[in-house]
């Protein structure tokens, strides 16, 4: 089958596929790293060689496992085939090491029979899996209505977002005396709810509003968020994408608490039927009930025992010890639990009565897995987990009123118990009040800061829950391996040979090579590399409720720290596209671990350093101490080009959709915010309405990454989006200089590209800068000359454009005179650009280059050839705790070394032992 | 010299000393465990043997090091001859592994000269050590008036204590926003201060006072405390143990923070030259500058970098590359710094600018060593260090203005970031307003719940806080020496064998004896059981503000969790003993482990689990989910005994001996309290001026300790003591059933006792229980009639009271009916009593009751001869994380075993091998 699926792709690659001729052809998916033990449903993309299907042609199915399979289109090529598809299989009894996605002509397999019913009614939408019936009322402040199991059980009731916030903090804790606090309790407050179309085994209903005060509180609704709900056949697990915007005052509102709550019903369930679990630490739980029969000065038997133990129903009392029986009234109950991860490293867990007693500590742990149950023997019971919960701490999972007729589980995204996040600037501005002043700041701590810049306002984050209903307690093996599950939710992909082939995410990365010692030494350096900042987010606790996912920019060698505090060298931000090297290090490898590191950086990256919402919508913010701290606020580090790779594979998550299209907006960011405004000498100012100028290299890349994903996906605006991309791409190939320009003038209306400003009549400017480069051009015009393709559609000299910038960055001085005139100043980053030159000695068959970009690889700047990819233990009083330090290691040069290595293999191997 | 001491101490052993013979005689100390790196000062205690020195007539001196020593005497033998010494040492520049103390006649090295000055004024004390010196005002807020160095640094000024409290704690976190909380500040408000008269090596301040309340706050002083500041010669270093009372009421006086903290001046000091240290993991630091010149955009130069890291001051700034010079106004200055350890796995960092800036986090880790420092190159600083720093969470510590010309240091004991302090009851009383309902209750919790005795009004808690002083910022890697000493002090220790033999301990416990398969075994027992509650203290999170220290009554096999929320079998408050196993484990095999392990327990047991002032004063409560909530407020859980080990060997702890002296009062409370009130069938009743009953077991073996440690120590009550011991001995000895009786009338006034209220004309009563003599009375009793000696001085009858109870306790049911008219009812605890009978069996030379003693020991109750020590790993979903479980484990067993092998090894191993 494998080599069908391989002869096929490569006719698609050429992009001249055959009319779809009724045979049937098939791709493998199978699980990145282990098949999981369980199958609750899941969702996964394909892409598919350009002209090979039409849409309209085709129909999919599993063709090794008799389960049913819902099937989407999600991206397309220029010509209307297929690029991406989409799939969701259903929860199924076993699961597959890997599953066999056939090709069907359209009229087979049409109409696939389905337990999935879905009810879109004026008050609510319903969703029946086959296993449980969630209600969705469209008002009000529950979120979910119910939950009930195909047993018949109500296992959960009145799900709803809470949150608390207040508007000042005492500035010390002595402070808190005199302090006046004005706290706000909220609510969900549901605006819009909606269901999928297509629900045969993937029911998506999306919720969105904003929090609402309660209890006469005079606070504006605020903090929107959008909750994705994913049910699939047959399954009683639900999983919930929890998404929300910062849209309040950071001075002003503090978010002191944010979670979701769940009641459950318990009527009629004796205490000691009823029973908590907390989870603990690798698979660990607490395992209690509510009254509890052990461990008692009396013996009600051990059948009786054990059954407790187990959260199985106890025997009838009749069969008890009576000296247990008759004085149950003497065993509290515990109605209350409360376990809190303020640190990575420590949760604490105790229980309590009832309100007005003390608390009773319970011996706690390290790292808690962020799963909570409530339910009964008899009467089933709701589970609520979190993905990464420790990882995101604060964070907690609450249990209340567990002895009256309705419980409640609360998890915490944001613990209550922690000190409320703060989101102020870290600093005053310490007196730069002037361009000036702000420029040589930069020259120091390289924070390039502007009073007002420095907000969180529109910033996002985005937090994964699991619901799991029971008809009855479940073992606490069974709620370790379903929140194993949750932890690490299992993914289908196809093969990166096969990924390759379709070249739906480029031509640009290759297979692991290890077939000389030079490509091995680069596949070990490639490791290292991204093996060691895996590491480094466990060393140095790169965790937290905004900061997880989020990797830092130097290390401070003297301190064996990474400069966390220091300016523009703390968080990332996407600087020189780390999410790209790591996710093209995936496509290439396969490799599990690799998939959970970028989905964990394109969900940081994505949200937190990006805005959603405001003036800078669709923008993303340079690296800082805090994520918003600096002033450079930039498509580049919002590149969308950065969520593309996430965006498929997954079969199109829907959150990043969304993200992917708020930066479809960043265009119009440039008529009132010039990115350029405290180095620009050209005079020119945004005024709206006016053409704006903006930089052909990171600029425009991150613009045309966006234009083409929309384009790809024909999503609502696509048609403005190719317009876009074609205007903009025809005025750079009609510059003198092209891409040597620099910067051009766009006119955000008709989203076309003149001249500079300062060159209104084309007389050409020299003026590049390393940075251009580095933040996805090279990987969204590849991919974007790949989708025009070269039968014309293309705008004529822009490939010739983008070649003579990919020959002459790292041409001599001489050969750039010749050409422009001038020679380059500004030249760095010239290993980064090898990859450049790389990419032109493939396209030209070049051999020349091809020796010149082994030679700016191996021995310009970046890591020499001479570099040993090692790191050394430091420990003792040196450090907070022992590392493994790689003081020789930016993250500058991990992504861009990494970019250069993955391509340069990818273009030009074949001359790589010629040149070392 | 070890022969020497041996044969010394022998002639001791035997009671028959020769008077002072001018020759010297000398014993070895050492250190518990591995030598110190350094010693910063140190005191320890040392034993005589009865009889042999005369403290008019000898002075001791170092034989073996040129050091000073200061030497007291902590005890005395009846006939006035020294029973313990206790010794201080100063700091030295060397540490020897051991140190030879040697008696000299007291005419030599009389007047030994010391550089320790000691000043007290009216206002204030001033100690000088030669490396610091410290004032301590008499009057006002603070606690030190300033730490002074020799080079001339004031380093610390204003040392005060903190407190912070609440009226109120919100129900949830939702009630947060309709609950008012009066919150109140109070700092230390001292009312007295004394110093110790001989200083010639070790000088003690002793500083009491409440907290007030400061800012206009309308609370009473509250908390009262008292520290002891123990100053040795040379030293920089002090050593502040530091006790709370809690007087509050538990339902208004919630501690929302607890510490202590100091100013640090730094005027004058540059801001890059002022060093922040804060202890991370394992002797890991967080090591910073105020003002950082590493990691910038711009290199100041190396040398520069390097000195900043390593706390040096940095060469002149001329020397410095200018474009960090002309830009230092950009670089932020951190002022303030915190880490919080919320959880004993856990703390997390940040800092910030300055207040209204929102916090910056700092990458945090596990297990904070708990040190702070601030200070600067030039101008000295301060080291604050709390020991078992993480064991104790929630704390934290703080730094604040460290920028400004007065920096300060918080440590926080109790951290304002943690939720407050709740020492509420933790259930309401479940309707149990009868001693029926009680009674009925206890049958099945074990909770012994009477309203209004579930209060902390009178625990007590003990920190030990380490400050050191610095005339410029150490090293990182002396901070964390220093640090290592402060968590585990450097403990000089006689040997087994010396204190042995000087009986002053006792003779009830003998050295490890692997001689034969029997004995072995029995060794390799008490191994596993020492070792397994040390490894449970880590498993099972025993830590805590309070907490800490004690261990857990019973397993809950079925939840394979301790009964931490079932009633009695929760905390254990020294129930039978452990505190006295482990300590004669300590002085049997001198182990370091062993040490630490009985050091903390006592540490907790008599400061926790006792009341040190009110009605009950001088009284325990019994074991239970929190440590006051239950209703049996006894003597025989604040048993002297439990705390006599430590107080000698530590050279007479200052505060293990104020809570010595709190249970002199112990049995006035029998006026008002009656212990047995729920059980009584007698019809007595307490009232003040009459005669008490008590029991002759549990009560009178307490009182009995008190009083007998009194008259060791001669202290300001030794002639009361000393009376109500030999009238409350000699009317037991008049009983016509001795202890058997089970309870006598007492009279306070005059410390006699009389036959119980049921039988005014001691015609004989047989009532005895299996507590009698598990709450240290087998230890009391043998050193008691050690400390009478054989030549008449204890009462007539005593000895024989005692010896029938060690024979007939365990004796057939017709011995006991010959003997009493009656077989016994109620005996358990049978291997534990057969300690009893082979005290009998030692004392009369009896080898049948020695064999019957080995038999009740190997295969009557407790853990039979075929139990297997061992424990099986526990893991995945049945705990919350792996544990090393042994189920067959209780701590009771724990405890009587572990007595009952040390005492029957002591006693009769002999017979061993012909009982197995
Ligand atoms: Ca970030
Ligand atoms: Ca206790």
């Amino acid at each position: 089958m494998a080599r069908l699926v391989w002869a096929l792709a490569l006719v698609g690659a050429l992009g001249r596929a055959a009319p779809f001729d009724n045979s049937s052809s098939s791709v493998r998916v199978s699980w990145v790293g282990d098949a999981p033990s369980q199958n609750f449903g899941t969702t996964f993309g394909l892409p598919w060689p350009q002209g090979k299907y039409q849409p309209e042609e085709v129909d999919f199915r599993i063709s090794n496992e008799e389960i049913p399979l819902q099937s989407w289109v999600t991206g397309y090529w220029r010509d209307g085939s297929i690029k991406w598809s989409a799939h969701a299989i259903p929860r199924t009894d076993n699961v597959a090491d890997e599953y066999t996605i056939e090709v069907t002509p359209v009229s087979k397999h049409r109409h696939q029979t389905t337990r999935m019913s879905v009810k879109d009614r004026d008050s609510e939408v319903t969703v029946n899996t086959g296993k449980i019936t969630v209600s969705f009322p469209k008002k009000g402040r529950h979120i979910v209505g119910s939950i009930k199991t195909a047993g018949g059980k109500t296992v959960g009731i009145n799900g709803r977002l809470v949150l608390y916030s207040q508007n000042s903090i005492p500035d010390t804790a002595s402070s808190r005396t005199s302090t006046t606090i004005d706290r706000h309790n909220f609510e969900s407050n549901i605006e819009e709810v909606t269901v999928s179309k297509d629900n045969s085994v993937r029911t998506l209903v999306t919720v969105r509003g904003k929090h609402t005060a309660i209890e006469g509180s005079d606070h504006d609704d605020w903090l929107p968020f959008v909750l994705r709900f994913y049910l699939y056949t047959d399954s009683d697990a639900i999983r919930l994408v929890h998404s929300i915007t910062f849209d309040g005052e950071n001075d002003k509102d503090f978010i002191s608490g944010l979670g979701i709550q769940f009641q459950v019903p318990l009527k009629g369930e004796k205490l000691y039927n009823r029973h908590v679990r907390l989870a603990g630490t690798d698979g660990g739980f607490l395992n209690e009930a509510v009254k509890g029969i052990t461990g008692l000065r009396r013996d009600p038997g051990a059948e009786v025992r054990t059954a407790q133990f187990e959260g199985k129903a106890l025997p009838d009392e009749s069969t008890w010890d009576t000296r247990v029986t008759t004085r149950l009234q003497w065993i509290p109950a515990w109605n209350d639990y409360s376990l809190s991860q303020l640190s990575p490293d420590g949760f604490t867990l105790k229980k309590r009565t009832q309100p007005g007693q003390s608390w009773v500590n319970i011996p706690g742990g390290t790292r808690s897995g962020g799963l909570a149950y409530l339910g009964g023997a008899t009467q089933g019971g709701l589970a609520v987990a979190q993905r990464d919960f420790w990882k995101r701490y604060p964070t907690g999972l609450d249990i209340a009123n567990a002895g009256s007729d309705e419980g409640q589980i609360t998890l915490w995204l944001y613990s209550p118990d922690a000190a409320p996040l703060d989101l102020r600037p870290y600093h005053d501005g310490m007196g730069q009040d002037t361009y000036e002043k702000q420029l040589d700041a930069l020259e120091i701590t390289y924070e390039d800061y502007e009073a007002g810049f420095d907000t969180p306002y529109g910033i996002a984050r985005t937090n994964e829950i699991f619901l799991y209903a029971f008809d009855s307690t479940p073992s606490s093996d069974t709620l370790a391996e379903l929140n194993a599950l949750a932890q690490e939710p299992p993914v289908l992909v196809a093969q990166p040979e096969y990924i390759k082939e379709t070249k739906a995410l480029g031509s640009y990365w290759a297979l692991p090579d290890d077939s000389s010692p030079a490509r091995t030494k680069i596949e070990s350096n490639l490791d290292f590399l991204v093996r060691h900042y895996q590491k480094e987010v466990e060393a140095r606790r790169w965790y937290g409720f905004l900061d997880y996912g989020d990797i830092m920019h130097t290390y401070d060698v003297d301190r064996h720290q990474w400069r966390y505090d220091i300016g523009g060298y703390a968080w990332d931000n996407s600087e020189l596209s780390p999410d790209l090297f790591v996710w093209q290090y995936f496509l290439r490898t396969g490799r599990a671990d690799v998939y959970r590191f970028a989905e964990t950086l394109t969900r940081h990256t994505g949200e937190v350093d990006s805005y959603h919402i405001g003036d800078w919508k669709g923008l993303g913010t340079r690296h800082g101490v805090t994520h918003w701290a600096d002033s450079a606020k930039q498509a580049r580090i919002s590149q969308p080009q950065y969520r593309k790779y996430f965006f498929y594979l997954s079969g199109g998550d829907e959150r990043t959709g969304e993200l992917l299209e708020d930066t479809l907006d960043a265009d119009m960011t440039y008529g009132i915010l010039d990115p350029q405004r405290k180095v620009r000498t050209d005079g020119w100012k945004p005024s709206p309405g006016a053409p704006v100028t903006f930089g052909l290299g990171t600029d425009w890349a991150a613009l045309a990454a966006g234009w083409l994903i929309e384009w790809e996906r024909r999503g609502p605006r696509w048609e403005e989006a190719r317009k876009k991309l074609a205007g903009t791409a025809a005025g750079i190939a009609k510059l003198k200089n092209g891409f040597v320009t620099g910067s051009g003038s766009y006119l955000i209306e008709n989203g076309t590209l003149l001249p500079p400003p300062t060159d209104p009549d084309n007389q050409g400017v020299v003026a590049i800068s390393h940075l251009n480069a580095v933040f996805g051009m090279p990987e969204v015009i590849s991919e974007l000359l790949e989708y025009w393709g070269d039968d014309g559609a293309a705008p004529e000299g822009f490939e010739e454009a983008w070649l003579d910038y990919a020959y002459y960055y790292g041409a001599t001085a001489e050969e750039q005179q010749t050409r422009y005139g001038q020679s380059f100043t500004g030249v760095s980053l010239v290993q980064a650009h090898s990859r450049l030159a790389a990419y032109y000695a493939a396209s030209q068959k070049n051999a020349t280059v091809a020796a010149r970009a082994w030679s700016d690889y191996l021995g310009s700047d970046g890591f020499r050839d001479t570099q040993e990819f090692v790191a050394v233990r430091v420990d003792g009083s040196a450090v907070i705790h022992p590392v493994d330090e790689a003081a020789w290691l930016s993250t500058n040069d991990f992504a861009q070394y990494g970019l250069a290595s993955i391509q340069n293999l990818a273009y030009i191997s074949n001359s790589l032992e010629n040149s070392v």
